[in-house]
């Protein structure tokens, strides 16, 4: 049937969509890829082998729909996050994307705007746009922080109905302070997405915005499972909020929307949330190695609370991204001139990622 | 927390979502639930072994994203499909919700509308209102059968962006001509939407619209696992279309929407489809007896092409459906006055339906 296809262009598609190409990290098969921010560690056999005796179970009544309220994993998800955080507060989608994709969908859309202070999440702004918003980009530090009075200024200019703060951000690496959140949160009528993808990696006694969650109906705290539980393949992002603000978006969800295996297969990786938090220490261990050579060789990496590090003082980025890619090494552009950022990997991969590196520095 | 919650009105939700309720078929836990047309099936043990095989094999990198493509998936339902169709023209998503909902965000949106034949499938004016277009609903005969020459005058006058064609129909049952379809495909300059999910349920002989494809780049064929493969559970909705209507949809979905657990899961589902569709006809022959029981008994059952019967000549459908539901059996008012909804089940699920409505007809 292939000589009836015609091009996208004749198709009665919508006036905004005109032109525009598909999201697409390259979906290279390098032996060391480090450029989505994945767990490179891939979840250990114990934690898998409980996963799979879920997933049995869920089948038994697979052809009927599944817990529409998915229940049981709201209450995982509650017990992981603590701070007092109860199942009625919880929600949670096919990844992140799908949790921020609700939110858009119950308070953004025609007429209403969204912001975030850019460099940030890269599916911010197609977010909102998918819904009919306008995004706004703010601005960032030399350093890419986000300095108090600065933002607030900012979001009380901008007047957005969303905000989205990415703490720590992507693809930056950056803190943000709790005080930061809080000021802005007072500086907006608006809804404030905490999006804390990476809050795991930060250290041990850096504090969680879901601290700030009482008292702030407005606020959202999102999170997810492809970084920390290793579970990028399974599509499981959350959040916790207002009950009141988890009925919004059971307004916009479509109908059974999380299937009765991602239920099973979250809920039980959740039980081994102790596990898989070591691997996360592993990895920070990686980070800061990577960070502190990258310093060493001469590049200027970025004070990272993530699972991945920035740097800077790339001289012609698209070459040294191509050499490692000769080497077998895929690490990301993140269009930020003379940047680039790598993911932390396995002790091997890292390694890896810092020979090959090092070998284009002293062929150059 | 709780002390904190506020009410849903007092978040600055979007307008067109004040006053509405969640979506919501009842969850009741009743011994004998014929209410949301599931297989009332369990998929076979030899079929579920298969799947968590080839879960475990998906479970080694699941810390790794899916294969946004979904490759293998797409060529699973391609030589399921037969039809000459190939990978090229197949698109899926999370439940044939989200592969609607993906041909709105494309077709649809503020400024546009799409139109279906009354009373049909509850989600189409849902979903379309949910991606800021508007809803017109056109009108069926008194058999609920659409006629070639009132429909395309109905799709004329309109002038939909996307028409929405369930055939069969739910919740009435009502098959569907290829030629009506393919005069109304005429009839319009927008998307064709034939919703096929209970296909599988028509007479071995009654052709697909998936033969109408070819030259037909605006017409969409969806498809469910939901129904024929027991697979309600998993989430898995289709669709065959052009594969410039398959790049359109590129643009719209979230990267990476569907889990690598689950394009592992419904490919092992359909390599045993000769199974699934053995189960397929033991339904039919439920309905069937459901059908001829019911008309014995006095009520009107409408002619039906799926696995679940509509029936008229109800007196109080609230009362009737109270009686069976206070007898263990749960079936579906789907609001269309003196007519109620029941589910093919298994043998004895469709027994003690049957054996429910006469013991209450009896006593009354």
């Amino acid at each position: 049937m292939g000589e009836v296809s015609i091009r996208l262009d004749d198709l009665p598609l919508r006036d905004h969509l005109r032109g525009m190409t598909p999201y697409g990290a390259p979906q290279a098969a390098l032996p060391v890829a480090l450029n989505v921010n994945e767990n490179t560690h891939p979840v250990p056999q114990d934690v898998a082998d409980d996963i799979l005796d879920a997933v049995a179970l869920a089948l038994r009544d697979v052809n009927r729909y599944p817990d529409r309220e998915f229940t049981a994993l709201r209450e995982g998800f509650a017990e992981y996050l603590g701070y007092g955080v109860t199942r009625e507060q919880i929600w949670a989608a096919n990844g992140s994307n799908e949790v921020l994709q609700h939110v858009l969908q119950a308070f953004g859309g025609p007429g209403r705007t969204a912001f975030g202070f850019a460099p940030t999440y890269s599916m911010y702004p197609l977010l909102t746009r998918a819904t009919g918003a306008e995004w706004i980009a703010g601005t960032r530090g030399p350093d890419f922080s986000v300095e108090v009075d600065d933002a607030t200024r900012q979001v009380e200019e901008a007047a957005p109905d969303v905000v989205f703060l990415c703490s720590p951000n992507n693809p930056t690496g950056t803190p943000m302070s709790l005080e930061a959140i809080a000021a802005i949160y007072d500086a907006t009528d608006g809804i404030v997405v905490v999006d804390e993808a990476y809050q795991e990696f930060a250290p041990h006694d850096a504090g969680s915005a879901l601290a700030l969650l009482p008292g702030r109906e407005r606020m959202v705290v999102s999170r997810t499972m492809s970084k920390a539980f290793a579970f990028a393949g399974a599509r499981v992002g959350y959040l916790a909020a207002d009950p009141a603000l988890i009925d919004a978006l059971r307004l916009v969800r479509l109908p059974y929307h999380l299937s009765a295996l991602t239920q099973a297969a979250a809920s039980a990786a959740l039980r081994h949330s102790h596990t898989m938090l070591a691997m996360v220490d592993e990895i920070v261990a990686q980070r800061d190695r990577m960070s502190a050579t990258l310093d060493a060789i001469g590049y200027d990496p970025y004070e990272s609370w993530t699972n991945f590090v920035l740097f800077g003082g790339v001289d012609d980025p698209a070459a040294t991204w191509q050499g490692l890619y000769d080497h077998g090494v895929l690490i990301r552009d993140v269009g930020i001139p003379h940047h680039l950022r790598v993911t932390a990997g396995t002790e091997q991969e890292t390694t890896a990622f810092l020979d090959a590196l090092a070998s284009l520095d002293s062929s150059s």
